[in-house]
């Protein structure tokens, strides 16, 4: 078995991104044995590691095969080399973010790499140079109309049938067609990597999950539908269920995901039993794609005080998935 | 100061209502001194009495005042005195335990208590007793149409712009002038009893609360004026803030309050941190109304298992309130 090639890239250089990788990659006994490749700027990891006093010992990778064996290496993604601004967003932040994490995606897509973990960048930043991108999520949907976004805690596993719509707007996706294809997409996704997970639950669109009609159609014509077609195509998933009490199900079972029908419906409840350990994944793409559950933190960016627990939740899920 | 009046009304006969309140009421420890009025029937009472090896020694109530003695009292509500059903729903149930609610009711609403704390009870039942109300709530609202729903527990408190409406429909409900009116009717209700909230912390209704307009639009036409409007009023409120962090702001701080704009943005968190603790309480009427989170748990009706905590939380709740 080869080991994985695992891409991580810097994120935002005014965020506390840098930090939290060089601290991931330093405590190398909670890091599984892999390939770890840092995509970013030579500068920007040099400056780090000395307000930090860590030296990250990363082999540079420029072209060519990547060793066989264990180890950390460091991938410049070009872009630019100054002019970063430390603790808010910028034009120059936002551009070697991208660079930087689209560099990984390329080697990902090659098939270089099994799994990209990104450390946040700033939609700001993004914004300020002009990228039409709102986030790593949006990019990677343009690439992968089938991108699935889910998040994994300790306590909880939720996949989004959609995510940064307005409400409106995701209430129009929940339609049987497209539910059917979610529900293939996830579980042939899920299948292809040790996730773990053997059943989706899924939840409810109105309160009590319609109760029979009296408190709306969709679970009726639209939800029940498609989760008993899937059933018969042999998928392990069940639902509708109360959108209020569908979670618990699932709370400290970690065979089972909850299929969540829009943004707030799944993130309510996972960032009440998971904020800031949780884990965001992304599938239905030819690679995993992970990251923590937090953004740049400018306020503490630089300080030498970022917790790198949730990159490093990360990274180690990257791996077992890969 | 007058000691306050607290009717209980049984909840279904078939349900865990009569054992959990006779419980309750055994546990004088567990009680604030107060004047309970238990509004039943008395066949029911001996029963469960007599099943739980209980004595409540409760003093009848006919008519004329009540003693200004702390005490336990019980009401005859009339209605039929037999042929219920243990453990489902019976059309005998549901008219036993309408008449034991309205009985408490009208006598709150003449001014006689303070507030009616409801033990469980069908909707099964009262379909099949042909009543039209879905539940205490609809009934409750049908008298009075400012009634809010709110939900406390140790953790987090949570009140409810709509609560049985389809998804759809509660969305239509997110206007400025509902909004509002709403503010003020609940900051109103509060300030009226010992709640302890000081501040209302307003969700939105789209992903990130908008988004500045690029993830919906109705933080910036409809809910950000209302709470601006409502501050220049003098109300301590704020908001509108993204759904998935809003409730993390408010827990394990009892004096803020969330307000959630339907019902399962507000019951998911509610009910991952306080599931089987929680209280629910209305309010925006003459007399609070109180009542545990969880039903008549036929399952497990008349096996002397069933656990009062929830009621208990929800009398001491209507004491603290009155």
């Amino acid at each position: 078995m080869t080991l994985p090639a695992i891409g991580i890239s810097l994120g935002d250089p005014g965020g506390v991104g840098p930090e939290i990788v060089l601290k991931a990659l330093s405590e190398r006994s909670s890091l599984p044995e892999a390939r770890y490749i840092v995509f970013g700027g030579g500068p920007i990891l040099a400056e780090a590691a000395e307000a930090l006093g860590l030296r990250p010992d990363l082999s540079t990778w420029k072209d060519g095969d990547l060793p066989s064996v264990p180890g950390r290496f460091f991938r410049d993604a070009g872009g630019p080399q100054a002019g970063f601004v430390k603790g808010k967003a910028s034009a120059g932040n936002g551009e070697a973010s991208f660079l930087f994490f689209r560099a990984a995606v390329e080697m990902a897509r090659a098939g270089l790499l099994q799994a990209v973990v990104t450390a946040p960048i700033s939609k700001t930043s993004w914004r300020l140079a002009g990228l039409s991108w709102r986030g790593h999520t949006e990019y990677l949907e343009s690439l992968f109309p089938g991108a699935i976004m889910t998040f994994w805690s300790a306590k909880l596993r939720v996949a989004l049938l959609s995510h940064h719509l307005p409400l409106r707007e995701a209430m129009e996706r929940v339609k049987k067609g497209a539910l059917l294809g979610f529900f293939r997409n996830l579980h042939q996704s899920l299948g292809r990597t040790k996730s773990g997970i053997r059943e989706l639950l899924v939840a409810g669109l109105n309160p009590h999950a319609g109760e029979d009609g009296l408190l709306g159609t969709e679970e009726d014509d639209e939800i029940r539908p498609a989760v008993e077609e899937a059933r018969k195509e042999g998928l392990s998933i069940s639902g509708p269920f109360p959108p209020d009490t569908v979670f618990l199900k699932a709370l400290g079972r970690p065979e089972k995901m909850v299929v969540a029908l829009y943004h707030d419906q799944g993130l309510i409840g996972f960032k009440l039993e998971a904020f800031e350990t949780g884990v965001n994944a992304t599938f239905g793409m030819p690679f995993i794609r992970t990251s923590p559950d937090h953004g740049t933190a400018y306020d503490i960016a630089g300080k030498g005080t970022a917790d790198p627990r949730s990159l490093i939740a990360a990274i180690r899920m990257a791996v077992e998935l890969s």
